[in-house]
């Protein structure tokens, strides 16, 4: 299968076009380097260190005798999107190319605007390419479980049977997403939706939960195939950012309660659950949800574990949490649809969070403990980052 | 009360910033002409010929002593934004000021991604300008009856409360809209139900049907206060194009079975939905919704009133519909709030059509039959017009 991982030089997005291109697919990314500007302007950077696109590519060569052609290039320009899905002629588009910080949309109106901006229009434009070329392309879209919010019900999987005075239709899952970055896929989710239905597009959906972790077995062949890991306040998601912190002897920091559950995995299942969706495509004018994600967990919960999991003995902290959102409420959100194409989980163990904590103590100098404040308060429309200068417009 | 009209230029904006002015509230308009830029851009024109808006001021200056200050710029500049709601200091904001065309935003590429950044952006701009310059600033926004679809169920305003498995909640609708348009009316309805949650900001967002008729009380006080009436397949609503196909000995082209039933307003009830939202405004922190319309109508009723109301026998013809969108279902959607508060609807009736052909009638000579056909087909990614030279994308 011919497969086209857009965003393949980030976090995720390189280590998936690895593991589809070692399970015999031709890939070939694109990425426009964005997500490495971002650290330019916070002044910040992954723990491990991540070689360029070009130099991974020719690693992967070297290890593996497959080539992986890389285009760069930023989706927002509509004549570079339709040119790279003209040329390489994908059967699966895998859409990571998205700007995917919670923190980073809210820092004020300029951020707020590029990310809703950028993602939505970068769709827009995938969308139209493939319309255009070829409507049988499936595209495997990440959006994130952040869309639903909070319900005091039951998260189905994309769509909600409802009974409402006596009629009775299946729609729409509601969204309550918790930030701009939030939203912008919320936009993504309808406008795919319609293009589905119009066009006779066919698109998955993965709904994801919070990934952490940072090795792969295609990663883990050399170090020049390594994936970012990041641990800062504006991009280390959970888990990943109190391992850090574990290991470089700062207080684990828990936003209120810390009663906040979310859907979580291991990045070695989002790799399977990108390749079970491309191998179990849509059906043509089929627009279909798949959340992806493996358990839930609270933040106190996490906190605990990385506790119990690290050899010395982090303290928790509780902060006033920057974001609002609720830090108890009820979560029960369904993910069957993964388990039923065959997902074989990795589920979250003492010796998976040690494992991402030894990598994090090889590289522990280039932890820079300022990071890791909360520094973006939703509350505020104008944030300033303690590792940054002045921040720059985009 | 002052009130800030944005949009204060267009087919609803104008009329309305009279009105609230005619009712003693202290009104300004804003508004970058883009409307009148999208009549050069696919050379079509409002039937009734209008004056600009500095002239249209100075002649509402003249009539009534009143002055209305108009602010000339784009509020996807977020500097103008900030500016001028800084400047006028506003009690209430009503935000007209967006791409309104379902069949423009469905043009091509480049209209549907000019859509959607210039509504979501400008209203994400006016959200940080209130955030930051007065959050009990209230903002009555325009949306659209559009925005639902055509649900199963019956449609209620803005919420809808759900028991699924033995819980209940209040949920958003679910939204499941015809046009990148309506989308982009979606995107700000979550932007904003956000916005208040986070920054307590206030909201009323106006769910409007389609809007029929031309003159009101103050408009009608001399001919340089005329408001536009757009009879073309691309801004035309459907009950002033049919008007006009009618006076001009037109067919009137319905499309499809013209099943297609939706919420439907005189413009003078618009004016008084949008006054009854100013003085009674959302609570702060609140985002609510109103859906704005006093009768729902099918298509094929409409053309039948037509025909009934003229003088002549205009001949109904069926067209394959260009738009992708059911011409037989449901539809039951609830509008009671704008009752509750007091509006008095100017129910349809033959003589409010024999009003607006009788203007139409005047103007006659500068309807162009070509600017009827319903050439933006929404199946097609590109789409030509006949009255247009090469469109220039935007």
């Amino acid at each position: 299968m011919r497969i086209l991982v857009l965003g393949g030089d980030g976090y995720l997005g390189w280590p998936t076009a690895l593991h589809l291109s070692s399970r015999g697919h031709d890939v070939a990314v694109v990425d426009n380097f964005a997500r490495r500007e971002y650290d330019l302007e916070m002044g910040v950077d992954s723990i491990v260190p991540i070689a360029g696109l070009q130099r991974r590519c020719d690693v992967w060569r070297e290890v593996s005798g497959i080539e992986v052609p890389c285009y760069v290039g930023d989706l927002v320009d509509p004549d570079f999107t339709h040119r790279v899905i003209r040329e390489f002629r994908p059967d699966t588009v895998v859409h990571f190319a998205e700007q995917r910080s919670a923190p980073y949309s809210m820092i004020d109106q300029k951020h707020a605007v590029y990310t809703q901006v950028n993602n939505v229009v970068n769709t827009l434009n995938v969308l139209y390419a493939i319309a255009e070329i070829d409507p049988s392309i499936h595209l495997v879209k990440l959006g994130t479980m952040g869309e639903y919010g909070t319900p005091n019900i039951d998260i189905e999987e994309g769509f909600l049977e409802v009974t409402h005075k006596g009629r009775t239709d299946i729609l729409p899952f509601p969204k309550q997403p918790h930030s701009f970055y939030h939203l912008s896929k919320v936009h993504d989710t309808h406008n795919i939706t319609f293009a589905c239905r119009v066009w006779g597009l066919r698109s998955t959906d993965l709904h994801q939960g919070v990934v952490y972790g940072q090795e792969t077995p295609e990663t883990a062949q050399h170090p020049e195939l390594a994936t970012r890991l990041d641990y800062d306040g504006v991009f280390g998601t959970v888990i990943n950012r109190f391992c850090a912190q574990a290991v470089v002897g700062h207080p684990i920091t828990v936003y209120g309660k810390g009663g906040q559950t979310r859907g979580m995995l291991d990045i070695r299942d989002t790799l399977a659950c990108v390749e079970l969706a491309c191998l179990n495509p849509a059906d043509q004018g089929e627009y279909r949800v798949f959340n992806q994600f493996t358990e839930s967990f609270s933040v106190l919960d996490v906190a605990h574990m990385v506790v119990e999991a690290f050899s010395g003995s982090p303290e928790i902290v509780h902060l006033d949490s920057p974001r609002v959102e609720k830090d108890e409420h009820y979560y029960n959100a369904i993910h069957t649809k993964f388990l039923d194409l065959g997902l074989q989980p990795h589920l979250m163990s003492a010796e998976t969070l040690a494992s991402i904590m030894e990598v994090i103590a090889q590289f522990k100098d280039r932890v820079d403990p300022r990071a890791f404040e909360a520094t973006v308060n939703w509350r505020h429309t104008t944030n300033h980052l303690p590792t940054s200068g002045t921040l720059l417009p985009r």
